[in-house]
């Protein structure tokens, strides 16, 4: 299971300071500790960064790079800053991401062939909305990667995330199980071993520091290994989940098990 | 997830005294502690008794009866161990269990029929032996479902375990991988919803105490929900590992989701 933190973000006040004030000291600070925790990678969660979205995100990009190797995770909306991101990087990037919204397949997708990039697609309605169950998810997965490959990229750059929703809505339990059979069904529906991603942190959302969320998050995570995620985004500061993830990876992975590993 | 508390096993020194001597005390003391960590079931677990085995199954199933009120496992290759508890027992029972083995086709599948038990079918080969992989295991399980059915029985009374093999055992963890996509595919292979269960404890058995255990359980019965897994004999006073149970439960059960439940 591929670890990325979704820590950098700019909805906490430190991170918006830093960018604000172009202070790279905080950020390399999180990213450091992102990489003792266990980060393959890291997400750099701008929201739309409407105002010098290019420069800030260069800025975020260069700044990361300074002090770590890790791939890098472009996370907005805003495609120039996307743009600008793919630049300024070094190494693998991976652009978080589009959907079949009309606007992302315009302005965002094709930049994943330009610069040669993975892309996360998203399975979301055309108007950028939740989908119902599996099997709504699973005909836009089918779309997603029409327009992917009508737009003349390789399918294996394509990186699908189902959409975990938030375990409290109304039907997120039911939505839980959907995303766990989305998962399981995406190879046989799109013929090839799609990869697949999802942003952990959303299940338990708004609940922070409550003790279920503790036992919630590393127990959805195992599910999910189980039914064949590649990548997750995640709080990567939750010992217990990437335990589990670790052990995920013991049970069903390459290597013979050892207890003293 | 149907949670059978496996710790009522004549391999404790006390539990086999306590058969011995025919002394209800310490039985009825560790059963009120399964209830009580949220055993749904309990599993009789008294090897083959080849002495008295009629009258100490019957001691048993008694004794338990007296304090509470959970359904029984009847888990012995005694035959008459198995019959003797039938009788006794007042309410549902599992017979745990049979295989292709010979004699466990004449001697203990009939009981199944005889008393209308719900019986455990191994996905062991003939000769009793661990098999290679998912292939192996869910062409075995068209045949103990055919050899269940030429047996008169109806195929809503079985239960398949794939068998859970130690994890420390050189193809351990492919075998972990292999008994989550038999469990997936049981259903497609057999045409219906045939109910599973494994025994979880023998995942880590002979590694008591070691901290990797804690993690290793909760993630492997949480992967285990993921693909499908009815029911689960386990360690009932391992609290993560029903933690995870529970929360499994949670995150695709028929409930909508409250935090303070």
């Amino acid at each position: 299971m591929i670890l990325i933190a979704d820590n950098l973000q700019i909805t906490r006040p430190e991170i918006e300071r830093a960018i604000a004030d172009l202070n790279p000291a905080p950020i390399q600070h999180l990213v450091r500790c992102c990489q003792t925790a266990g980060a393959h990678m890291i997400d750099i969660n701008t929201g739309p960064l409407p105002k010098d979205g290019g420069k800030n995100m260069a800025f975020l990009v260069e700044t990361i790079q300074e002090v770590c190797d890790l791939p890098i995770m472009l996370d907005t909306v805003n495609p120039l800053a996307i743009e600008a991101g793919l630049q300024a990087a070094r190494s693998k990037v991976i652009i978080n991401g589009f959907s079949l919204e009309a606007h992302k397949l315009e302005c965002i997708l094709p930049l994943a062939k330009k610069y040669q990039a993975d892309i996360i697609g998203y399975l979301l309605s055309p108007a950028g909305q939740v989908l119902r169950n599996a099997d709504e998810r699973l005909a836009v997965a089918v779309e997603l990667l029409a327009e992917f490959e009508n737009a003349g990229l390789n399918k294996e750059s394509l990186i699908i995330d189902p959409l975990v929703v938030r375990i409290i809505w109304q039907d997120g339990h039911l939505q839980a199980g959907q995303v766990l059979r989305t998962i399981k069904d995406l190879p046989d529906v799109l013929g090839f071993e799609v990869k697949t991603v999802v942003g952990l942190s959303n299940l338990t959302a708004g609940a922070k520091g409550h003790p279920k969320r503790l036992v919630l998050e590393p127990v959805y995570l195992s599910m999910l290994a189980a039914a064949g995620l590649d990548m997750v985004l995640l709080d990567i500061f939750h010992p217990q989940t990437i335990a589990a993830a670790k052990a995920a990876d013991a049970l069903i992975g390459e290597k013979p098990f050892a207890w003293d590993e």
